[in-house]
């Protein structure tokens, strides 16, 4: 277990399972409309680095867990899971592109308006199209942890995980469109927002799902939950980092988005407390920041303390994180999660 | 069973286990947002007379059902995914009302306001708060089904046929967008997008579940589809004749809104197709449409004889839907909920 856990678990059992979905799916596939909804889907799953199933299939084994068809048919579970939220998040974000390419909305719209429809009958075309396609990837989520294999009062405990996952996720996210409307946010409702929108689902379901299939004692599932929390406050820490002052080239997503979007962030939540906000708050409410007034904004959040405070809290709960699973059998394995995550928020 | 089945079936269980599973989720409530998004979505499921739930039960136990646990939380996992179906056709819509109350949007979006922000913005807030609901109300149908009690092999089939029937809704919400972005649909067209998108599981599901938890061989099974199938498209055939020339007073639904819309129904299709239409098509473009307006496209519609061929279409589907099932020991209930539901597709 001395190389990264990412080179450890072998991502080709939760890629078979996850085919194995959109394969059996077509069954119910009616008219080329629904057969592009499907693809579109099934596309929405591809390209990501598997981290929610690796960090929990890596965690069961280190678990003495071995039932490889039922990990496999969980840890596609929590991709779905993730799909589903990210198709609906881009419908609340009015996001058209992921990863470069068009998303399920971009796909559809791009349809509408190749048939003479103008942008905004187009975007609702898209929109009503990734509303659609989140619910069957959601409803294949349970359905898949339903359906596990594992024994009933297992599949219990893991739909009622499953179940909180999903209630703090659309808790955050909620929390998220109303403190982009109503600006004003502090350090701990920012980071309270984050936790509930991803750090929930992305972490805690992950390794809970893992402690509950693995057979770990209530004690050791708490010590990972505890883990798991302090690790993706940290990762979504420095995922605002990298969207601020990453290299775009390395993380892949434009530094100035956030900013345009007027996303909440630690950052932005801390220079408010500063003398430099009367100097930052001017850029973003004006709606159009181009790349100067970016490097100008990022110049601000450096001076006034921002960057250094997000880095330390970071750094801080990296630690924490770690301290709280030192005593496990596992914590060598946890520890190169951490080490995995911390490097690059943005590339997983 | 002389009485009518709505009079036979007590609907208590169904509300009862509805209430266990919104009074459960609280578990989970954070914040005051949170709390009012889950009391949102119980609003949403309340108020409807329960005919998927009481269609699945009556049947249930003319098939000889006894399991009252179970028959109730499938029953309240039909309605939550009706509730759920229903939360994202308004987003889809963007409809703001339901029962002569604001809905999901409806309230967010009045929340928002009231904070001081423009239509848009609170909109899009309402929206959101829409979007995410009917995921927890989706999530907590698949849940409910997994969940019920039967034997893991019938709980598969269960889920199997839940899974079909979220994926043709998707196929015929979607259709719906399409058309009435892009017009021009023909009878056939439009009756199948009208099946997809309500009758598959708001009829079909409900027998077929009954049939599987009932323990009905596939032959009754299939006798059972194929009536929940005509009836439920006759379902909808009555609730667009009611959308058109209905009793707003009765229905509880305006008259002109499905014109206002441009909603693409049997009616506008047959209509189309005559030579009517040269008179009916200005008013539809418009966009603006007052009673008098709409008083004209009912004589009409009447005129050219689309009302007569929709309402003459719904009367066949309604005899052979008796038909198909004239063998079954359950005739009678079915013959008495085909006689409910062809009074009052809007009332149910």
């Amino acid at each position: 277990m001395s190389a990264p856990p990412r080179e450890t678990v072998d991502t080709a059992p939760v890629d078979a399972a996850l085919a194995g979905f959109f394969a059996d799916g077509t069954r119910h596939l009616v008219g080329a409309e629904h057969t592009q909804l499907w693809a579109a889907l099934r596309d929405a799953s591809a390209g990501g680095k598997r981290l929610r199933p690796m960090l929990f299939h890596s965690v069961y084994l280190a678990l003495g867990g071995r039932q490889t068809d039922v990990a496999a048919r969980v840890g596609a579970s929590l991709e779905l899971l993730h799909t589903a939220l990210v198709v609906h998040d881009d419908v609340i974000d009015g996001d058209t592109v992921r990863r470069g390419r068009p998303n399920v909305v971009g796909t559809f719209a791009a349809d509408a308006r190749e048939r003479g429809h103008d942008a905004e009958r187009a975007t609702h075309y898209g929109q009503s199209a990734a509303i659609l396609a989140g619910d069957l990837a959601l409803a294949g989520a349970v359905r898949g942890i339903a359906l596990c294999g594992a024994p009933p009062d297992t599949v219990e405990r893991m739909l009622d995980l499953l179940d909180r996952a999903l209630h703090l996720s659309a808790a955050g996210e909620l929390t998220d469109v109303r403190l982009s409307l109503d600006g004003e946010a502090d350090i701990p409702a920012v980071i309270s927002m984050e936790h509930q929108k991803t750090a929930v689902y992305s972490f805690e379901l992950p390794l809970q799902l893992a402690a509950v299939l693995g057979g770990a004692d209530a004690e050791h599932e708490s010590a990972l939950t505890r883990f798991a929390r302090l690790l993706g406050i940290g990762y979504q820490l420095r995922d605002d980092l990298d969207g601020m002052f990453g290299e775009e080239s390395a993380t892949g997503k434009s530094t100035v988005s956030d900013l345009r979007e007027g996303k909440c962030t630690p950052l932005i939540a801390f220079a408010r407390t500063t003398p430099a906000w009367a100097h930052i708050h001017p850029y973003l409410v004006s709606g159009v920041i181009d790349d100067a007034d970016a490097a100008r904004v990022r110049t601000l959040l450096e001076e006034c303390g921002a960057r250094a405070y997000v880095e330390g809290l970071a750094a801080d709960l990296d630690r924490e994180a770690r301290e709280a699973v030192a005593h496990l059998p596992e914590a060598r394995l946890l520890d190169e999660w951490a080490r995995t995550v911390s490097r690059g928020a943005r590339a997983a």
